[in-house]
């Protein structure tokens, strides 16, 4: 289909929504996709690279001509034309700004200014701010003659003359109000603000905590400078969980359209990580090379309690994670999580220990070995549940992210207890010294 | 504070918003929480319920009297008023239902007909919805005197007769439109629909998508029923990644409020499923007795060989648990991701290899050693990426979740081939037959 038929295409993809759109062309080969946005033209809605993974929009940007890529940002929403320059070369990207007008400029440049993940980058620059004098009735009018009136809005914003915010209508009490009501009556003063510099998760919190649609964005001397949308929020929010999981993997920023070697990048690095520390775990086994000697069933056996441990941790660590990650973590009630998780790991650790104590005595014919696995095991799980909670809470208040790091700590520490409390303690019972 | 000064009280909690009043609720004493309601009396706002854990929730409504509960439900949301009930015994359901006047009956119970974690459960089922001949102006006028508003909205619903939906008004769209215009004129046919027995989670995927704040929901004749919005959504996410998370670290449905005994029971299941797949991996183990005897060494180092292949396959499953997620693999893309997983396991097995087989071969004064390592490292890598795959798509392909289940798998595969390969390569290359 992609010989030229412009004619066509535009009818079988002109009606597609953004969404649709940026679908069809991460399917496309790569070739063939600016050949799809130069014969769509201005029919190709350029919001659909907001819905493209990230390496597919850099490698379609470099193929368009500058000129097909500045008419198309002109088209958008401030936040959108910001989300696809954002990731551009510094170099590509002073180019489109230069030959764009200059207060759309002006309004990308100042959101551009604003660091990585912070309100101000997620923001949209185009807002309705009107007087607190205005009536409802007055309000309703210049909203039916505003021309450049953001695409969707969901309330007006009253300010003062030094742009200082006073208040917000929402369009549903601006519609129920009289028409001679003045705005000032009707507004609403508590209001949740977002500073520009502010993180966007901690935007998306708030967001969710008073379940907002809409949200001012103000800067340091307190005007008005933007508004974020939930749209964006629920994106920001995704975005997160999913980071939350992929840490907790120890898999980097990784799209499932990079290559292998990207890929293989991306993982290395805990990967090699782990690698030292297992080398620690082994070497803690290698103190007891004389006792596995004297009794194989050790080495066989030693795998089932480090495994556990480091499960058991998993499952503590993971809860701590989240838990920070959602603000649910404080003083107020650290130590009792703590408590709890280390006792949880008592419970579970003795129900399975004599599972464990009598799977292993059955199999080797001995009591002995039964006790000393059982004993290991309460150990671990023990040291795994308070490792499991300490290690994300240590990390956290170092003002790390817990979920990055925390998986290789817990195990590691899980794996060297379990060979040590296993391995020592058989040493020590059956009088290997 | 509690001892009844209810004044002081009012004053100081009753301005405060619903997630703050939440928030105090859970950080009371389990015995002083009904007190505070009851002293609150009319100014508690019952959707501060719909923010607590669910223990807490049942807790409080189990000690308060009935008509408190009855009234406190008459004053909220239709979706926050079924958020509460849900969860509550079928008998105090049906006590307190008996109790409200039937159009709010009737609304109620049909939403807690459809069954758990659908859009009909989430829906608000109150709504504005006039007919397509009414104009701009009329429409305003209307929502001017309408008495029984929903507490925000933020598009009208355009019906006929039947009360089948024939199009949307935004808001926005409404207050832009001179008064004379007819809303058949004005109105956005192309709706994202949802039907009231979809599940919540596809509904959010939905909104994410085409960045909706507010989508119809219709039954299966297809008349309007009720409203979904943004903020319900925006909890369903964040529950569903939230469920993803801690199904992979093989935590049940816990919250922080839990109990020892209650998180020890929703933990236990998976440790003991880890627990019998260990010993499969230590009877493998337990094949090759005679090979450790005369080489102490290959038990010290078998467990870097079975953990690293546990955290490369942990990598490539969670990247395909999320993709799976997220509707992003799909027939088109399945065979790139799995050779895309086997690759990445081959490049990072052969660097790390590289450095393990190194680091054994110095440890042990014994090249031979590295070189059986190296090899098992690279097998069990590769096995790592093809199950990292493989086990998450076929869990999928039962209709289960991925995310519960796969953990578990990969890393009982991963350990069984790592210590077999290890340890049967060193059996044979060593003529330990």
């Amino acid at each position: 289909i992609r010989t030229g038929d412009a004619e066509r295409l535009r009818s079988l993809v002109g009606d597609l929504h953004e969404a649709d759109l940026g679908e069809l062309l991460e399917a496309l080969d790569a070739d063939d996709r600016p050949g799809l946005v130069e014969l769509l033209g201005d029919q190709f809605d350029f919001t659909a690279l907001t819905e493209v993974d990230e390496s597919v929009r850099l490698q379609l940007l470099e193929s368009l001509p500058t000129d097909v890529t500045v008419e198309g940002l002109r088209e958008l929403d401030s936040d959108d034309a910001v989300y696809i320059l954002e990731d551009m070369e510094a170099e590509d990207r002073q180019e489109i700004l230069e030959r764009l007008p200059l207060p759309e400029r002006a309004a990308l440049t100042r959101s551009l200014d604003f660091p990585e993940e912070t309100a101000g980058r997620r923001m949209q620059t185009d807002f309705v701010a009107v007087p607190p004098f205005w009536t409802a009735g007055r309000t309703i009018d210049y909203l039916r003659e505003m021309k450049d009136a953001p695409e969707t809005f969901y309330e007006v914003y009253v300010i003062d003359p030094a742009f200082k915010l006073l208040g917000t209508v929402p369009l549903d009490m601006l519609l129920r109000s009289p028409r001679e009501a003045r705005l000032e009556s009707i507004l609403k003063d508590e209001v949740r603000e977002v500073a520009a510099t502010e993180d966007q998760e901690e935007a998306g919190r708030l967001f969710q905590r008073y379940n907002l649609v809409s949200a001012p964005v103000t800067d340091e001397a307190g005007r008005l400078v933007g508004v974020l949308t939930v749209d964006d929020i629920v994106d920001v929010i995704h975005q997160e969980a999913d980071e939350d999981i992929k840490a907790l993997a120890g898999v980097g920023d990784e799209e499932l359209s990079d290559t292998v070697f990207q890929t293989a990048r991306g993982r290395f690095p805990w990967l090699l990580v782990n690698l030292l520390t297992a080398f620690l775990a082994a070497s803690v086994i290698g103190l007891f090379e004389g006792t596995i000697e004297q009794m194989v069933a050790l080495a066989v056996l030693m795998p089932i309690v480090a495994s556990m441990g480091g499960n058991a941790g998993t499952q503590a660590m993971t809860v701590t994670v989240r838990a920070l990650a959602m603000r649910e973590l404080g003083r107020r009630n650290v130590r009792r999580i703590i408590a709890r998780e280390v006792l949880v790991g008592l419970v579970n650790g003795v129900s399975l220990a004599m599972v464990l104590g009598a799977g292993a005595g059955l199999w080797f014919r001995n009591l002995d070995l039964g006790v000393v696995i059982a004993t290991a095991l309460i150990v671990n799980m023990l040291v795994a549940g308070l490792f499991g909670t300490l290690v994300p809470l240590s990390i956290n208040k170092l003002k790390l992210d817990p979920a990055v790091a925390s998986g290789v700590f817990v195990t590691t520490v899980t794996d060297v207890i379990g060979f040590f409390a296993f391995l020592g303690l058989a040493t020590w019972w059956f009088g290997f010294l």
